[in-house]
C-alpha cells in the first residue's frame, strides 16, 4: 500500500465554535507497537470541550484498513489492509488498576481521539495496535463507525444495569444516537422488554427499534404522569433498570422514579450542568434498595461483542455528506434536527 | 412450660415522646404457624415514627425461648424451649416478588417488630414460626438481641458494598451501634481494610473494633481534610466502599469523595431531613464508574451469618437497666451519650 | 365452588411397569395453609422410580383452580376460583439452608409430586398455599402444566450457565422435552444463539425453536466429528456454554469437548447408570478453565419468570388423550415415539 | 547501572533428569517495550515437561531490578532500578479473548518462564514491560518470589470457589508450596473458615498457617473417613469450596464428597495420570447443585493483590541455598522431603 507523505485532515479552528477548516498535514510514521491507517469515511463528532491551544484535529471514532505496521505489533495478529477500528478512547495504558480490572474507560492513562491525540477526522491516524478493535467481515464500515463510540457505550451501560431476560428496562432518550442502539441491543439482543422515553415524534422510530412501550416525555402531566406510565407498562411493578442516555438533568430527576424494587439507574448521559441527580434520596435508596451506577464506554472485549451484537441484530440511519458540509451538519445537531448519524466523506474534496 | 394469662408490657403512650408505661396485658395463643415467645431480657429500641393511634407495645428485636407451638409448625424445626430470635422485620411474607429475591426487608407485605405489631418490650410475643431466627448454642442471649436489628443490618450493607478481600471500606459513623459492628465483621470476619470515620472522642473503640484507620469526622477543615485523609491512608487511590451508618446527610455529601474508581457506596442510615445526596452528579458517576445502592435489613439466611459470624468476631459493649430507668434511658440517646447497647431488664419491676 | 366428597385419580398398581387403574378417592380438607385446587387435564409424568408400596398416585405437575383455602392462607394473596400450577417439588420447607438460599429443588424437606405426596393425576389435590404457581391470564392450562417442570427446569439450568447474550449455547438433547423448550428460551427469551445437539429427524423442529445451528448426533463419525461441527460453527472458538438435558452418560462425555476457555457445562439429565463425566480430566477443567454445574429444578421465582418468558417466546406442541388411552401413551414414550407433550383428558372418562 | 556483556545461567542438559549446569551467557538488549531484569537470588522449580531440545535455561518466577529499559516502555509506569517479578506465565498478549476477559493464564500466545523462554536462573532476564509485577516497599524479594507462581495460583483458585466470609473451605494440600499460602490467604486475608487435609506430619504448621480444622489423608478408614470428619467439623452440612492444590487423583476422587449443596470444587493440582474426577457423576452434581471449576495461575491484577495480601497475612519458611546445590534440592524435593520453598543463591558461585 501506497502511503503518502501528506494528507488532508479537518482542523477545528476555534474548538466549541464548530468553524473547521479543511488541511493537508505531514503523514506520520508508525513506531513500535503502533499501526498506520488509512481512514474510510472519517465520522462526525463534536470535542467533549475546547482545547487548550486554538487548533484541534477532530473525530472521535471511525474505521479504516491498516496502511502500514511499526515495529513490535506482531503479538497483536494484526496484518496490512486489515480493517480496525479507532475507538473514542484512542489508548488505553493497560497496566493502571482500572486497566487491569477491565475498565479502559477510565485508564487513568487514557488518549482521547480528536481531543488529546490527532483524531479520525484525516485520511491517516496513528493507533497503538494493541488498541484498534478489528472490524468484522460483512460489517460495513459506514455502520461500524458509530458503533465504537455509542454502540459501545450504551452496550457496556446495558450490561452494567443488573437486568436479567425478561425484565423491563427503560432507555431515556430512546431515539438518539446512544438510545437508538441500546433499544435495538435490550431487546433484540439481551432479552430485555424495551421502554422508549423521548419526545413523541421519535416514537415510530423506537418502536422500529424493538421497544415494546413507548412514553412521550412531553405528554400533558410531566414527569409525574410519564412515571405513571411506566408503571402502568410495567404492570404497577416498575423497571428493573433505566439506562439515562440523554444529558439533561430533569431526565436524570424522574428516573429513579420507574424503578421496581432492586432496580438500577444507569448513567450514561453527562449533563453540562452539575446537579446531583434530584430523587437520590438515601431513603428512597434504602426503602426499594436501588442501585445508581455510572457506566463509561465499553472495554475491549465489549467492542468486539459490540460489532458482533450489533451486525445481528441493530441498524442506524445514516447518510453520507460531503466534507464541505460539515458546518452545515454541526448547525442541525445544534438545533436538534439531525435524525441518525452522518458520515463525512472527505474523499469528496479531493 | 407455664404460660400466664397475663404479662407485663411496656407501653408507649404518646409514642415518639418517650414516655413510657409498664401494664399488664392478656397473653395470646398461637394460631397455626405461629409460636409463643418467652423473652429474655426485651431490648432498647425507639420506634421508627408516631403510631397512628396513640398507645404502642415497642421493641424492635429480641430473644427468648419458645413457651409454646400453634398448629402446623412442625416444617420450621422448632422445639419448645428452643431459644429464638426476633427481628426488626417480625413477619415476611414469602410469597411476594421482593421475597421471592431473597429481599425479606423490603418484602410487600412486612410486619415491623413495635410498630405494626406488638414488639418485643414484653414478657411474651407471638412470631411466626418460619421468620424467627435461631440462636446458636453459646451465644448469650444479651449478645445476640442487638445484631437482629444492627447486626443484620450492616452485615447485609457489607455484602451489597461490592468490596473484595483486602480491599479499602470505609465506615461512617464507625463506633455507632449498627458502625462499630461493621467494623469488626469487615475487618476480622470478611477481610477487608476497614478505615472509622467518627467523631474523635470514639477513636480508641472504633480502632479496637479492628479499624486501621479513623479520621475524625470534625477535624479542623471539614468535610474536604476529612476526604484527604482517607485518600492518604488508602494510598491516593480512595476507598472501594463505603458504608454510611450515620443518619446524617453531610456525611452522604462527602462520603462519594472517599471512593476509588468503580467504588460503591451503601446506603444504611436514612437521614429526617430528605434531600438527594449531594454529590450524586451524573458526571462523577459516570468519570470514576462509581455505585450508590441503598440497603435495608438482611434476610434470614444473612441473618443466620450474622450470628454465626459475630459469634466469632464481634462484641458490643452493654449494660443492663433496670425497665423503670427506661426514660432515663431514653434521655441518653437523644442527647448523644450513650455508650454501647442497654438491655432493659423486665424481671426486675416484678 | 361445589367440592364432591370423592373424585376420580389415577394409581399405579406396579409403578415402574406402567400399568394404572382409575379409581375413586376421598376429597381431602385442606388444612391450615394449605388449598384445595380443582385440576385441568391432569398432565402424564412417569415417577423417578418405584415407591416403596406398590400403589401410587402419580402425576408431577399439573394446572387447576383453588376449589377451597384452608385457615391461614391470606397472606398468600390468593384467592378461591385463581388458576395456579403445581411443580415437581410440590413443597419446600421455607426454612432449611438451601431454601434460604433460593435453591428450593434440593429443600431438605421437600415434598415430590406423585412421588412422596399424592400427584397430580387427580381431580382434586391438596397443595401449600406458599408454593404454587400463579397462573397468568392468558397463559393456556395446557400449555403452563408442562412448564412447572420442564421448563422451569431448563429455564434455570441456563441461568446458571453463566453465558451471556451473543454467546453460543448448546442444548444437548434440544428437541426433548426439555430441550426444545430450552431452545427457544436461550435463543427468543435471553439472547443466546443457540446450537442444537440431537438425532437428525428432529432438525427441523429444533431449527423452528430458534436454533441457529443443528448437529446431527449420529453423524457419521461419531462423537469426534459432532465436536467438530460444533467447534467450525462457532468459528473455532467453541460454546460458552453447553446445557445437557439428555440422560445418557455419552453425551456428558463429550459435552466438555464443544466449551471454549472458560465455559460451562450445566448437568441437567441424569443417566440412570452411574458413571463420572467422562473427559472431566483436572488437567482440562485447568487448562481451559472450564466449569461443570450441576442444576435441578428452579425456585419459585424462577417458575413466575419461566412462565413469563413462554408467554412471550416458546410453544410447545402437544395433544389430548383421553385417559384411559394412558398406557399406550407410555408406551410410545418408553419406544422413543412420543412427540411433543401428552395431555391427559380425566374429564373423559367420567 | 553497569550491564555484563555476559551473565551466569544455569541449565539443564537432560531436561526432566535434574541434571543442571552453570554457563555463561549473552546478556540480552531490550528492545520495544522490553526490560531488562537483574535478578535476586533466582528461584527453584522444575519445569513442567522436558523441552524439544535437550538444554533448558529454567526458573519458573523470580525477583529482580530492572536493569535496562527498551524504547516504548514509558506507559508501564516503570522506572530503571524498580524491584519486579517474573511470574510462571512470562507474557500474555493483552489482545486474544482470554486476555480481554481477565484470563491471563490461559492466554492464546502466552510465553512460560523457563519453558518456552529462558527463564529465572540467570543473572539477568529479558521481560515485557507490560506484564512484570511491581513487588511492593517492605516484602522481601525471596519472599516476593514463590509467591508470583504458587501464590497467586491458589489466590485465584480461592476467588472463584464461590465461598463467602465465614464459611468452610477446604484445602487439600494443605502443607504444600501452594496449600499452605491457600490456608493463610483464605482464613487470615479472606474470612473463611478453613480446613486443611494433608499427610499427619504436617498439621502443627497447617495449623499455624491458621486452619481451623485438619484432617490426616492417610488416617484408618481411608477417603470414606476423611470424608467424615469434614462433615463432623462442618456441623454435618459439608464445606462451601475445596481446593484441590495436590495432584493427586485420588485426591479429586474423594474432594467432591466434601461438599455441603451449592458447594465449588476448584481444581489446581494436575494429576500426572489423565483419569476423570472420580465421582463427578451428572445425579450427584445435580442433587447438591454442585460446581466443578478450574483454575491456572491468576492475572495481572490478582499478582498485585497477592503481594499485598501477603504482606499482610502470609509468612513462608524457606531456606537459602547455594546454586552448586542444586541437585541436591531437586533429590530432596523427589523424595518429599523438602520442607517450606528454596531460594538459590546465584552470587555465591561468583
Amino acid at each position: 500500500m501506497q502511503v503518502p507523505q501528506t494528507h488532508k485532515a479537518l482542523i477545528y479552528d476555534r474548538p466549541g465554535e464548530v468553524s473547521t477548516r479543511l488541511v493537508e498535514v505531514d503523514t506520520p510514521t508508525p513506531g513500535p507497537g503502533q499501526i498506520l491507517i488509512k481512514m474510510y469515511n472519517p465520522l462526525r463528532h463534536l470535542p467533549l470541550r475546547p482545547q487548550p491551544d486554538d487548533q484541534q484535529l477532530g473525530g472521535h471514532e471511525g474505521v479504516g484498513t491498516i496502511a502500514q505496521l511499526g515495529p513490535s505489533c506482531t503479538s497483536s495478529g494484526l496484518t496490512l489492509g486489515a480493517r480496525v477500528g479507532i475507538k473514542w478512547i484512542a489508548s488505553a495504558c493497560g497496566t493502571c488498576m482500572p486497566c487491569l480490572s477491565g475498565a479502559d474507560g477510565i485508564c487513568l492513562n487514557a488518549e482521547v481521539s480528536g481531543y488529546t491525540v490527532p483524531g479520525t477526522f484525516q485520511e491517516y491516524v496513528l493507533a497503538p495496535a494493541h488498541y484498534v478493535t478489528p472490524i468484522p467481515d460483512g460489517l460495513a464500515s459506514e455502520v461500524a463507525a458509530p458503533l465504537l463510540c455509542g454502540g459501545v457505550t450504551v452496550y457496556s451501560a446495558l450490561k452494567k444495569s443488573r437486568a436479567q431476560p425478561g425484565d423491563w428496562v427503560v432507555v431515556v432518550g430512546a431515539g438518539g444516537g446512544l438510545g437508538h442502539l441500546g433499544v435495538q441491543f435490550a431487546g433484540r439482543g439481551m432479552g430485555f422488554r424495551v421502554i422508549g422515553v423521548d419526545v413523541g415524534n421519535k416514537e415510530a422510530f423506537v418502536r422500529e427499534c424493538g421497544a415494546e412501550g413507548f412514553v412521550d416525555v412531553l405528554m400533558e402531566g410531566g414527569g409525574e404522569r410519564v412515571k405513571e406510565e411506566v408503571l402502568r407498562i410495567t404492570g404497577g411493578e416498575g423497571a428493573a433498570a433505566v439506562v439515562v442516555c440523554s444529558a439533561s438533568n430533569a431526565a436524570y430527576g424522574d428516573a429513579l422514579g420507574y424503578l421496581r424494587f432492586n432496580g438500577t439507574l444507569v448513567c450514561v448521559g453527562v449533563p453540562g450542568e452539575v446537579k446531583p441527580i434530584a430523587h437520590a434520596y438515601p431513603h428512597l435508596m434504602v426503602g426499594k434498595q436501588l442501585a445508581i451506577v455510572g457506566s463509561t464506554v465499553g472495554n475491549r472485549r465489549e467492542a468486539i461483542e459490540t460489532l458482533a451484537m450489533a451486525q445481528r441484530v441493530a441498524t442506524t440511519p445514516f447518510r453520507v455528506e460531503k466534507v464541505q458540509n460539515v458546518n452545515t451538519v454541526f448547525e442541525e445537531m445544534k438545533q436538534g434536527k439531525l435524525q441518525g448519524r452522518v458520515v463525512l466523506d472527505l474523499q469528496s474534496c479531493a
